[in-house]
């Protein structure tokens, strides 16, 4: 263990890129949790909580983000008396200690293994603003199936997550891609060689990252990156990629594919307003018509199927030359069948070439969640809220313990962005009620205040007794101010001797300190004095009114 | 960050010491969690969760069990870029992360402030049976007041938590002591000085550890261990503390409270059957009887009044001469008060003497839960299930980093011990139904079976398409089995064709199975054939009559 200096006092602060959560930043969490795991159970999926703490071997390194030098886990050395041993550490997410677990206990878990978890995870990482070292997944994998209808019931599952815990239809979209048609673009470009995969790393590199960010330089400026380099406003330059006119041709049929299925789309929809035919329609009924029938549901109004339609033509065109490009894009076809069936929109799920996921191990389907609605960055400025979950299929985590590929696929729900979404929509932390405190005026009776505490609590309301020093009555008010406390109750010698209790309804006492002209306010009494054996009873009538 | 050695394949192996926790293991664990945070929540506790990690500084070095030196935290130090940082370590419990955070925000926080935390913390020991290096906590405090009634309310919300989990009154007990009492136990030994309170340490430890050992050496064993030493059936030899026979006899006095106690119960008891009056009626006329008068309840059949009166009395006598112990029995007495006006009996709460709870930072009231049925233990002996909660009053924690003494006082209940008890009893743990199984007949119409799915979920039954491979039907229906599947549902082309389903009752297949001679069941059909538009509804029927 390690030596600590001798210091005279510790300094009280959060470890530095560490955070501690009070009251309704935890319960809401928990609730959220709560929701979750119940539309994950709903969907068979069985929980799983593995140990925080790993070892460095199991662990592997696929941490996502190559980009950044600096990230890495929390790791020890474990000293077994005098030999050194094992370098453990804290996990960095879900999905490695998974395929840790699968390859233990394969034998013994049900094929195909559904599991959900949820938890902590840490990440070594240089600590910054709005950057946590610790912070809550909570995730969903199939393991040891490579059926399509794994990756379309993870997709089908967030959708329905999503609006589970408080993100309304058009406020989210479920974006799916493949990472093996992007492997078709750069066979095809020939900066991808199966043979030798090592090859040419720098260019898919470049390549990846430009796809990111199209919406931002546009075309001019990708085409740029592709090619000899791109100097930025400033005068800073990036080297590309270098790749030829014929390659940067390629490759920007991909990076523009949005907007190029955008246009057919747009194109096919005037074609039919002029020939005057039913183009849509009749797509939808070609597709959807007979699955909505059969099940006896309306066909849904904007079907995925319209969208997955052009998007896979136009996908095939682009890489169907390729072996690995053409699987990729039936795969994407059979995932958006599926989703199709249920019914799921295309303002809920699409599929979206320009899905690029860091993490090194997909080898498939990938797929993420962004809400669309815009809020307002620190600095003021509109911006969309982003990405909240994530996954996709890695079909070789578990080869790395036992030498066999299992094929898995699976999602992770940023939970504390999904929570900060909610917040910043307003659908969770209003004002919070505190407990009903009941004031101390004669200390020696506290056994008579303890009494009425629990009487209110066995009523199944929220109450406590002042603790602190009750010799200033101000300050217990106070105390209940800052506890936000609905209601004070107060018993003093007189109240005693007369049998009675004083309850003070701070609600509306609030209210009426707020705006003293209100007369409606004023003429209703914010205090109420009541016999002792109604102490219950009344508390329960004022607590029914402020909440009505 | 850690190097790590090249090697093709890993261990899959839970780190030596760790768990991994699987589906109602999990689920229990949080369904208990969500129990006892309502009830902390109804007590006014607010809940507060730190980060996981925290610098070796501010965790101090508080960990229980002072006898193991191998015990430690997982620590590892900062890497600054070239500069060595901080140790930093993973939390060990609740309570040190809870003085840290008070410290930093207690300008913002009520006072007193009342908090309740629950989760995993870590230990560095030897791993060994039972023995394990993550495990839960569920902890409540309440920081910043002195008042005898924060630790009486705290007893009482370990009452009530425990009969909320599943815990009925009589199989469980809260025992109060008060280490200054014990403290006056030893200055009027002679082995206790104020003012050099680090003299006599070592007869200290040895007097702690034979109140501990009482029930298995007896009186003379204990005696031995406080004068020369003892010799155990071995013949290994423990060194004694060395004490006179008067300062011995002193320290019996307490050691043997318990029974002394006991005994003088037993003695008024028969005193007043001889002389045909009512002692204890009168007792609990004298304590108790106003109080439940005025609260309109029964008087209390066990009140706890009757045990503390005399276990009150008793420990008076012996140690009211000493001003700390008297201070100590009286702040029992208060407790005792407070939580008899309540209503708790004696076989909820008690003072018990022998209470020694081993953390070195506690200064006033210590407390303990344990489970006072009996179990058996791997070798097949009956054993008292024994303790699973603790706490006390440490006045002195936040006082480390602010140099201002802050009282406070507080419980951690051991979660997965607690979870052994209900498991233990049959309470959970039970049979869990797994979800709803939809096969695949033909894997070209898995959008038939998804849609199946949909439907049932949606209906709010847990269900699941099959999605290992679909050829040999028999795995699907060994997959059922393993998920403790209620129902399979059935589809294959002839169904598809007439436009039916098959619906398979599992439980009641499994039952005929197991006894082929039960008439009554081989009448029953366990497997119905129903229009697909009835699917849902004739899972249901049968999920209803399988729950009846």
């Amino acid at each position: 263990m390690a030596k600590t200096k001798k210091q005279p006092r510790p300094k009280a602060e959060t470890p530095k890129g560490f955070r501690d959560y009070f009251g309704t930043e935890v319960t809401e969490r928990t609730q959220m949790l709560r929701a979750i795991a119940e539309v994950y159970h709903r969907y068979g999926f069985e929980a799983l909580e593995s140990s925080a703490v790993e070892t460095v071997e199991a662990l592997g390194k696929f941490l996502p983000d190559v980009d950044r030098p600096n990230e890495g886990v929390f790791a020890w050395q474990e000293a077994d008396d005098e030999d050194k041993g094992d370098w453990m550490a804290l996990r960095y997410d879900l999905t490695a200690p998974l395929a840790r677990v699968y390859a233990q206990y394969r034998n013994d878990l049900p094929t195909p293994y559904r599991r959900y978890a949820m938890g902590p995870v840490w990440r070594n990482e240089k600590p910054g603003p709005g950057r946590f070292r610790q912070f809550y997944q909570c995730d969903a994998d199939t393991v040891g199936t490579a059926s399509m209808a794994a990756d379309a019931e993870i997709c089908a599952m967030l959708s329905d997550t999503l609006e589970t815990v408080g993100i309304p239809r058009g406020d989210y979209l479920v974006r799916i891609n493949n990472r093996k048609v992007l492997n078709g673009v750069m066979e095809i470009a020939g900066i991808l060689d199966a043979n030798e995969p090592s090859k040419f790393e720098y260019e898919r590199g470049v390549v990846l990252r430009a796809i990111d960010k199209i919406d931002r330089l546009g075309g001019k400026g990708v085409r740029d990156l592709l090619g000899a380099g791109r100097a930025d406003a400033s005068g800073d330059f990036t080297k590309g990629a270098n790749l030829s006119p014929l390659q940067i041709d390629t490759v920007m049929q991909f990076v523009e594919a949005k907007s190029n299925i955008f246009k057919r789309i747009h194109d096919a929809q005037e074609a039919a307003k002029m020939s005057g035919s039913d183009f849509f329609e009749d797509l939808v009924r070609a597709k959807i018509a007979p699955i909505a029938q059969k099940r006896g549901i309306p066909v849904p109004e904007k079907s995925l199927a319209i969208n997955s339609h052009f998007t896979i033509q136009y996908l095939r065109e682009i890489v169907g030359s390729s072996e690995v490009g053409g699987q990729g894009v039936d795969e994407l076809e059979q995932i958006s069948d599926l989703l199709a069936a249920q019914g799921y929109g295309q303002d809920q799920v699409v599929i979206d070439p320009s899905v690029v996921r860091g993490l090194g191990y997909y080898t498939g389907p990938v797929y993420e969640a962004e809400l669309t609605f815009e809020i307002f960055d620190e600095k003021g400025r509109k911006r969309q809220f982003g990405s909240v979950a994530g996954g996709g299929r890695y079909d070789d985590l578990v080869k790395r313990f036992t030498g066999q590929a299992v094929p898995a696929t699976g999602v992770s729900i940023g939970v504390d962005r999904l929570l900060a979404a909610l917040r910043e929509k307003g659908r969770i932390g209003g004002n919070v009620t505190g407990p009903v405190v009941v004031t101390v005026m004669d200390r020696d009776r506290m056994a008579d205040y303890q009494a009425m505490v629990a009487e209110l609590r066995n009523a199944g309301i929220r109450a406590e007794v002042y603790l602190g020093n009750p010799k200033n009555f101000g300050n217990q008010l106070k105390y209940a101010d800052k506890r936000n406390s609905p209601i004070a109750v107060i018993e003093g010698g007189d109240e005693k001797a007369n049998g009675i209790v004083q309850i003070k309804d701070l609600i509306l006492g609030a209210k009426i300190a707020e705006s003293a002209t209100l007369e409606e306010w004023k003429e209703r009494p914010s205090q109420f004095e009541v016999p002792r054996d109604q102490l219950v009873a009344k508390v329960k009538e004022i607590l029914d009114g402020q909440s009505a």
